[in-house]
């Protein structure tokens, strides 16, 4: 495989990286033989977890701050090849509810994150994590990447400039950018607390702990990335050079219901309940009904194309979690 | 006039009230007997010039301090049923140089804003001065309110989240906001001492002095909107409220070469001279190539349109400064 080659020996640096895919990412780069430092904030509330780079301490060079911090963000940036951006405040109702924390992390830091690289290593190539949240409510489906951006809450705003900042540093400065817009990304090492990171999280944790999970609503259809294939999406537009400056869309094998989606859980699981009720009226604002991604543009580009099924991913999903629960609580 | 009534004693604060449109905006509302605050920083390189509110102190409240400071415009937005919300960092360089102050003062004090009027102010409305400079590089001409966004500098990505903010409030809290996406604005009391707010304003400058101004290119089509033709648009969106949560972009009456647009001045003023030269290269990177603006939306909503035409802006532009030069040095 050509990235392995192209990952060998690199110094590669994962802000978010003791998060849900950043640690999977740093997992699979240990094994391709990268020199990996990993940042990560650990803020309870967000997805770091050093349980999450268990069996890799070793390998990986780890560093406990904040991408607020610019000074420490300015040091760390240098003297690697290749950024990993994935750091970033992912709740919805917590954007709405401290607005100025969802901007300072999904904004201001990237900016600050990329004026360090200007200044300090304008060589590194970055891979940015955004989000399909900046679609807002889709006008058709799927989705691609012309649908206009609409953001309906204000982490969508946030990450919106996040990602813009990212472009323009790529087309003014040359500092080598490429934007994934992440659709529901599942899989091991997500947070599974509450739910923060993914409502899949919070049903996971109900199901392991035989208690009935809530769906809001259920008839919105929905997509999902398992994390092994975003992962090697974000490795193959590091390895390339035709991504620079631009913006790609991930996506999953269906789309599904939430309802479909928790009963295939419970199928997967092989028991366990839910219940349907009403969207909460605070939730209803924000949310943004039926979505799912067109990924033509990558498939084209890059040949990517989510390859665990949907049903696989969960039942990979829920055996992580039935192992290794205690460390998600 | 119907708005005459409608403004008549209301109580309406200004941000950027000591600036160009503010100011305008303020001169005009006094004289509808509105009860007016003006706030401005009068940072000197802004647009902010006490004398551009001479003749209307009296009438008016003056309370000089910056928008991002949150306690400040705390207590500034209660009591207001009205806030026209202008203040911002208009240079486009400036905030490729210093890209943290335009996102302090064009994302992140309109956040706080918002977040006072929601706490303090609910029942306030709100008039967004938008850009279109969020529009990016046309991809057709006109430019309507339907073109892609892609802002091409710091300034456009953080005035769209300045946007954002205001029609997620309106949308999600019922704080209502309009926004108006401004072209370039021309008129009495805007900035000439250098080109932060528009490149006219150095050009005239130069002119008065007799000194030969620059223009960069010269091929580039722009439109023009002249500061009362601004203004009112400004009025006519407040007092109607079938334009809360929604985006208007406003014009010229025609679109002109910038040679062009140099040539007329000249003429106007009847002596001077320009010499057309290439862009600067960090410049050229950030520029817009032609503009100009679709402008029928809010001419089928509010039936505004421009009703100064470009060469009467000039001349009675050029007359006010041929007055008044020594206070806009």
């Amino acid at each position: 495989m050509k990235k392995e080659n192209f990952f060998e020996n690199k110094k590669i640096l994962i802000t978010g990286g003791a998060g849900f895919i950043g640690s999977n990412l740093a997992h699979i780069l240990t094994s391709l033989n990268a020199h990996v430092t990993i940042v990560d904030s650990l803020i309870p509330e967000y997805g770091g977890n050093l349980f999450n780079i268990k069996g890799i301490e070793k390998q990986t060079a780890l560093n406990i701050s904040d991408v607020r911090d610019a000074y420490s963000m300015r040091y760390l940036v240098q003297g690697h090849e290749l950024l990993f951006n994935l750091a970033g405040q992912t709740s919805h109702m917590d954007s709405m509810q401290d607005p100025f924390t969802d901007l300072e992390i999904n904004s201001r830091s990237q900016l600050s994150i990329l004026e360090a690289c200007r200044k300090y290593n304008p060589d590194i190539k970055i891979i940015f994590a955004s989000t399909r949240q900046i679609y807002g409510t889709p006008q058709y489906l799927p989705v691609d990447e012309k649908h206009p951006l609409q953001p309906v809450d204000v982490n969508g705003i946030n990450k919106l400039s996040g990602e813009w900042y990212h472009l323009l540093y790529n087309n003014v400065y040359g500092i080598r950018s490429c934007v994934l817009r992440l659709t529901n990304t599942i899989g091991p090492r997500m947070r599974i607390k509450d739910a923060r990171q993914t409502f899949l999280g919070i049903w996971i944790r109900l199901l392991l702990e035989n208690k009935a999970f809530e769906v809001w609503g259920g008839e919105q259809l929905r997509d999902f990335t398992y994390v092994d294939d975003c992962v090697e999406a974000m490795l193959m537009a590091a390895a390339d050079e035709n991504v620079n400056g631009r913006v790609f869309n991930l996506g999953g094998d269906c789309a599904i219901s939430l309802k479909n989606l928790a009963q295939m859980l419970v199928d997967v699981n092989g028991s366990g309940q839910f219940i349907c009720r009403e969207f909460p009226q605070d939730r209803k604002k924000i949310d943004i009904g039926d979505y799912y991604s067109d990924y033509s543009l990558i498939r084209k580009t890059l040949g990517w194309k989510p390859r665990i099924p949907l049903k696989e991913s969960l039942k990979r999903t829920i055996d992580f979690y039935r192992e290794n629960l205690e460390h998600y609580l």
